[in-house]
């Protein structure tokens, strides 16, 4: 049994846990179709572009690249390979900016709002996610998260599964082993935070990848033995005893 | 004439200029007093206290001690010079460690959270401190202060007036030279910020060490030509455009 009694912060993956970045970006997609005379697929475009996400992070974590905020690597992901792989033509270098800040605009999944005010109440609330920190909160302001605080991938300068990122987020919170919670969709980041004294909930959602599937969703084995599996904030709220 | 269109972070000092940490410890301390039996002047207290802080600051800044976090050097100058001089005895270990957190239940004065919810609709606002981020996180809850990000002593490991505090909440906040504005009741702060490409807004906190005088408030000088002298956070905002 896992004794959750100590956990005073929670913190949680942003992209997929706790925005629909799929939906959210197909549905502006479609707005920039009609805007330019494009008719491209974006469900395709954006699982494109999340394929950009792991490569681009990876010669970083490796000690083989200087760090990136997460805003340059859409970017550069966007100019590199989305706009001429899918014949995106007729932007203007403002365009550009504004379509990879798409990543900015991504909406919470219905339940997290509500789930992380009753929270709150009773535990330190943050984002523990590869954004940079004005990525975090330009998030936060759109979508309404009320985050206690904004941990960024700017204040350790590494990507998580790095251990930078879990320890320092950790002493930022000043949390002992066992004190803090990582909220995430992907077991591979659960199962590096408890390498550094987390606890863990897996907080399933399905439709990243979109409601037609793409991507199938990572699930947990066995042997993780995440503390708490849960569908929604809110349920993880109602289990952890915030009103 | 200071062009303040470029601004799209706003910063914010805290002890003084956000919160009232005056009156919130006499509030609070009338309550020890009466919880202990003590007869304490707790004005006298506050200042005793708060004058702890700059010398235990300036070897850090100096570079002479190493960083800790503002809640450690709290607790220190509470055992090591408040308890003894002012005879308050009495106090188990909890306890102390509960009266240095009387730092985290400071009142915000009467303006701040209605200022902050206005400017906040146009710019990113956030607490540019001394304090470290879970104190100010704390503070935050405490106070209903509904800042977009918390910025803290420990991201940078220094104190203001180092360099590295304004250095690295403007690199976090991703502004240029003119995009930030620190609003502090402090002239040494903005001076230091302004070296660093802040621009700055003085607020005037006429009683930050108490109704009854205390120290004097420091007041700019005629050559400090701050962009903005205000008396409220509500008035800033007028100024500013944020409704």
């Amino acid at each position: 049994m896992h004794d959750l009694s100590p956990i005073k912060a929670i913190v949680f993956d942003v992209f997929g846990t706790t925005v629909d970045f799929a939906g959210s970006i197909v549905r502006e997609g479609e707005e920039w179709n009609r805007r330019k005379g494009w008719e491209a697929d974006w469900a395709e475009i954006v699982s494109a572009w999340r394929g950009c996400y792991q490569p681009s992070l990876a010669p970083v974590i490796a000690g083989e690249a200087p760090f990136r905020p997460l805003d340059d690597i859409h970017r550069a992901s966007l100019t590199e390979t989305i706009l001429p792989r899918f014949g995106l033509d007729g932007l203007s270098d403002e365009e550009v900016t504004e379509l990879s800040y798409v990543w900015r605009r991504l909406y919470p999944w219905p339940d997290v709002v509500d789930g992380l005010l009753k929270l709150r109440h009773k535990f330190v609330v943050a984002p523990l996610s590869n954004a940079n920190v004005e990525l975090a909160a330009e998030l936060a302001k759109f979508g309404g998260l009320p985050w206690d605080v904004i941990l960024g991938a700017d204040l350790w300068r590494q990507y998580k599964p790095h251990p930078l990122a879990y320890d320092t987020a950790k002493m930022l919170l000043n949390c002992d082993d066992g004190e803090i919670l990582l909220v995430a969709a992907h077991p591979y980041d659960l199962r590096a935070a408890r390498e550094h004294g987390y606890q863990t909930a897996f907080l399933r959602r399905p439709e990243e990848h979109g409601p037609s599937g793409g991507k199938t969703a990572d699930e947990p084995r066995p042997e993780d033995d995440f503390a708490l599996v849960v569908d929604s904030v809110e349920e993880l709220a109602a289990k952890l005893g915030g009103s």
